[in-house]
Order: structure tokens, then sequence, then C-alpha cells
């Protein structure tokens, strides 16, 4: 039995809750591998401590497939190639099953011809970009990977949301795991502004603006306004809108706009850019020129209490923490995951 | 004789602009051809109002020449070609020229295998960034690019630099122009700092910190502090790190880390990739979409006194006007100039 970390927190081993995944997932309709693969895909956000991509996310992921947004009985196909480049139609498959595949086959052309792409129409919400990130640069490649969404930011100097925030992935090989960053182009999600206004606490650094259209850090007055902060401002609000019409024209798929008109938010728009390094004329020193550069960065002076890291270093810390106590889930949402 | 804006203001002719630059690289030593390419690079730059990145910037540029960092007796080579990726040696040419044909080599890469990469290394500040994505995207390509730079941004958390601006690139072909987001990873770039403490004003949005660590948006503070602050926080701090390790070891050139161990900002990394359309599935519609794309955007409900402009619509604007009424210069640097 897990032990309790409080009245309201269970620790579940990694192994029990991949085995629960993938019961419930068998039980949606998921073959047996895809839903050992989508479990897999859950479990590993969790146990990374990306949980509101994991574990808290995985009652609505399940309620996406009864509702038949999601179709599990459905699989991706490519509908054109041209070159290192594919389309494929993802004809609202699972997100991450499509997303997995679209990087798999990403990395199979970049090992052929240098660098693969595959933009993917009609896919599904991929959970967490990091998961691909990952696997790709474990498996020794740089990757490169976004993915528009429904409005949910207004552009810079606008009051209503025409933005998505349209995370983007790019991760390298680094010693035996990556260097992997994944970004939303808002400051916060909405999750990490409720999760804020819940403990009753302002925000490190500005996150949206009140009813008003002052800038503030106070959670409670941006969830009120609906009026989430671009990263950087005019600068990451460009950045997501550029992002939007890449993953829409590559894939031929659906904009932040035609999203945003369905009632739920399904067949988004992404993109996987692979790049191999094998081949190389610098490939011997690749490594060690990585490892020099992470050295010369956390070589930086901190600030007092500062920690400097890259990202996806924190990531690793976790799932270590996380591998030898068991995964921390809120009680509420274990017995929702097993009622399911 | 151009007329005068003011006492300090001249406005030169586009073409008496072209011709002055194109004399003085002549005269340092680049081939008719190479000169009237630069030439028109840094004019095209102050056309467009980019004029840190074009007529302010020609003196340096020059001065660059004249002390053997920029070469322009030398010429870009193909080292290493792996499927659709190319990796190329600048030898230290002229930054621009280096960049354009990358540009050109890219697109005409993916004009066969859809997507095309040239990664180059000892290459020089190319200037304005942007001018890559407008050329490829009026081309019909679709234009990633990033550059490294010397370190000049502390990372999140620090106080010293360690990372650099690493400016990014994106361009898509809109209509008969183009959509060209070109951001540095700094909120502010020092340029505009001194462009701010100078006419005594306060910065729109944080810029940075104080030299007691606390975040302002006082120029003179931060031109103190030295500690800009990166787009998004420890966002764009990441996409920096990131982008140099890609830039770095896709072109087997410098990291931002070795860049800033030399004198001057010189041998830096840069990558360039181009996608085509043309043969995607869906290109008799991309045109379109992207207008649509840009239809919603720009039906944003805008704050009282703000315009909703996408990245580059800005550019169109400032070109139209100083092709009519020429170019805005400061009657000092005009003076420079021609001394050259």
């Amino acid at each position: 039995m897990p032990s309790a970390k409080g009245p309201e927190f269970l620790k579940i081993p990694y192994a029990e809750m991949l085995t629960t995944f993938r019961a419930i997932l068998t039980r949606q309709g998921f073959s047996g591998e895809n839903a050992n693969t989508c479990a897999t895909i859950f479990a590993d956000n969790s146990l990374d401590g990306v949980y509101t991509h994991g574990v808290n996310r995985f009652p609505r992921f399940v309620k996406y497939v009864t509702e038949g947004h999601v179709r599990p009985e459905n699989e991706a196909v490519c509908e054109r190639t041209v070159g290192c480049m594919e389309q494929w139609d993802g004809r609202l498959a699972p997100g991450p099953l499509n997303a997995l595949k679209a990087t798999d086959r990403a990395m199979e052309i970049a090992g052929v011809q240098g660098m693969g792409c595959v933009a993917i129409a009609n896919t599904n919400h991929w959970m967490r970009g990091g998961t691909y990130g990952w696997k790709a640069a474990r498996n020794g490649f740089v990757f490169i990977g976004w993915t528009n969404t429904t409005a949910n930011m207004p552009t810079w100097g606008a009051v209503n949301s025409k933005l998505g925030n349209n995370p983007l992935v790019i991760a390298v090989p680094y010693q035996n795991e990556a260097i992997v960053l994944d970004m939303a182009m808002s400051q916060y999600s909405y999750g990490m502004l409720e999760f804020n206004r819940l403990k009753n606490q302002q925000l490190p650094v500005p996150g949206g603006f009140t009813v008003d259209g002052t800038i503030t850090t106070d959670p409670d007055a941006i969830l009120k306004s609906q009026r989430i902060l671009p990263v950087g401002y005019w600068k990451g609000a460009g950045l997501s809108l550029l992002l939007d019409i890449l993953s829409t024209i590559l894939s031929g798929g659906l904009s932040v706009a035609e999203i945003s008109k369905q009632k739920a938010e399904i067949g988004v728009s992404q993109v996987f850019i692979a790049i191999g390094l094998s081949n190389l004329k610098n490939f011997q020193s690749i490594s060690s020129v990585v490892t020099q550069i992470i050295a010369d960065y956390h070589d930086s002076i901190p600030e007092k209490g500062s920690s400097i890291l890259f990202p996806g270093e924190k990531v690793m810390n976790v799932r270590k923490e996380n591998t030898t106590n068991g995964i921390p889930v809120l009680k509420s949402v274990w017995q929702e995951i097993q009622s399911l």
C-alpha cells in the first residue's frame, strides 16, 4: 500500500500507477499495445513531476475518450511525403500515441536524411510536450516540436484571447540524459494561477492583468480578467502567432482560430522535427561540447538563494525521488481514477 | 541634398545610401558583387527602420573589417553534407554575406528535399536576422533561423552574464509580403535601454535589475547593473541556452562561452532552416489560410490606444514612409560614414 504523505496525498508506486492506467485504457477500447504505450506516457509524466499532464489529467483524458473526442480505434496515417518531410492525418486518435509515432518517424527520416519533419493535422492534446523531446534526445537526436491549442491568451495590446499558449519543445542529448526545454507561450498556465490562488500567494513575476488592465502578480485578479500575459509581452505573443501559422500550414490542419470554434479542444496541429547528430563532421566532440556549455552555465554567480538549473534538470531530481518514494497523488484524484 | 528633419537628422534617399555604402565596401576590399550585396542589406535594413542594424551599425562593421575581424576576401565553404543538412565554415567572411548564402542554400535544398538546413560555424554578426526571414518568405518558404552571440545576459537567478541574447527569426509568406518574427532573447537590447535613458523615460515593461537585485523599468539602473532580463524570465533564459547549444553542435562552431573569451564578437554559430510549401498537399489553400489567421488576429479587441500588429507589420509601414521621404539618419552618423 502507498504510504500517506499527509491527510490528502497518497504516494503511488510507478508500477501500480502504470498497471491502473493500462487496465482503464484497455477497458476504454485501446489495443493492448496502445494501452501500454499511452499508460506509460501518463505514468512517466507523473514520475517526472508533471502531474498536470500526468495523473491529474488522466480522468479528463478518459472523459474525452468516452465522449468520442479522442478515438482509440483510429490510427494516424501519412498523407504526403515531400523529401524529408511528411504530412500526417491524426484522425483524432489519442494525442500522446500520435505524437510518439510522429517523433519516432521524424527520427527515422533524420537517421537517413539528416533531418526529418512530421507535421500532423487533426490530432489531440499531446499532454506533456517534453515527453517527445526526452524520447528523441535519449536516442541521440536534436528535437524541435510544437503544438497549437485553443485560444487562451490575448495578444499584446488586446483584451480578448486570440492566441493559443502553443507549447514549444527543444531537446538535445546530454550525457546519458537530455536537456529539455518545454515552454508554453504564456508566462503561467491557468493551472499554476489556480494553484497560487489556492495557496493564497502572489506570483513571483507578473502573470497577467486585472480587470482594469493593470499588470499584476495577483492570481485571483488574473483569473477574474482571464487576461494572462504572453512570455516577454509582445515577443511571446509574436512567437505564439508564428508557431500557430507554421503548425497549421505545414500540417494542413486547424489553426487556433478554427480549434476555438469547437466545443472541445480537439483536432490540433503539431510539428515534430528531429535532427541526427551521428553523421555530423563534429559528432565525436558533441557530447563534451554540451557538457562544457552546461559547466559554464552552472558556473553563473547565483543570486542569494537561487539555484542555476538548465531546462529539464529539476525533472531528473523529481524522477529519482518519485521512483524511490512513489508518486504523490491527491487522494481524491486517485479515488476518481480507481472508479473509472 | 537630403532635407533636414531637424537640427540633428538628415533624410537620406535609399539610392544615395546604397551608393555610399557600396563605394566604401569596395574600398575595403569587397568584390563588386559582394560590395553590392552587403551594401543592399545595410540599406534595406535602414529602409525598414532597423537603424541599429543598418546605417547606425555600418561604421562599426567597417571598423571590424579594418581590424581584420571580418574578412571580405574569404568565402564560406560547405564542409559536410548529410541528406538535407549541410555544415558550413564561414571563414570569418562578412556575416550578412554568409547568412544570405546560407539562406539561399537552405531554400535550394528545401526546393528539392522539402526542407533544408545549413548550420554555419565561424561566421560573423548577421546584422538584422529578419533580413533572411524576409528573403526566404518572399520566395515562398517558411524560414526558421537563429544565431548565438557573445554573453550579454544573466540566466534566471544569476547576477552575471553567461547567456547570449541569441536572436531567433521565424518567417512565413503572407500575401505578397511576409510575416517575420525577429526576436532577441532579452526583453530589451542595450541599444534600446540607452535610447530610453537618453530620452529620460521609463521602459513600458520591466527590462532588468537594479544593482540591488530589484526588477525595474528604469533604463539607467539596468545599464548600471548590466543585468538585463530574459524574455519571460526563466523561459527565455532556457530558450537562449537551447538555441546556443543547437547552433554550436549543429555547426561545429563556437558556443556563447567560447565566443565570449575573444576580444571581439566574431566567429559566431548560426542555423538556417527553410521549408518548401509548393509540394505540400494543402499548397493551394495556404495563402488563404494565413490570411484568415491574420484576419482573426486583427479582430482582437484592442485595449484603449493599442494597435494590434503582427510581427513585421510595422516594418511595412516604415519601409513605405522611408521610400517616399528618405531614411532618417543622425547627421553625425552620416558625416562619420562619409569620412570612411
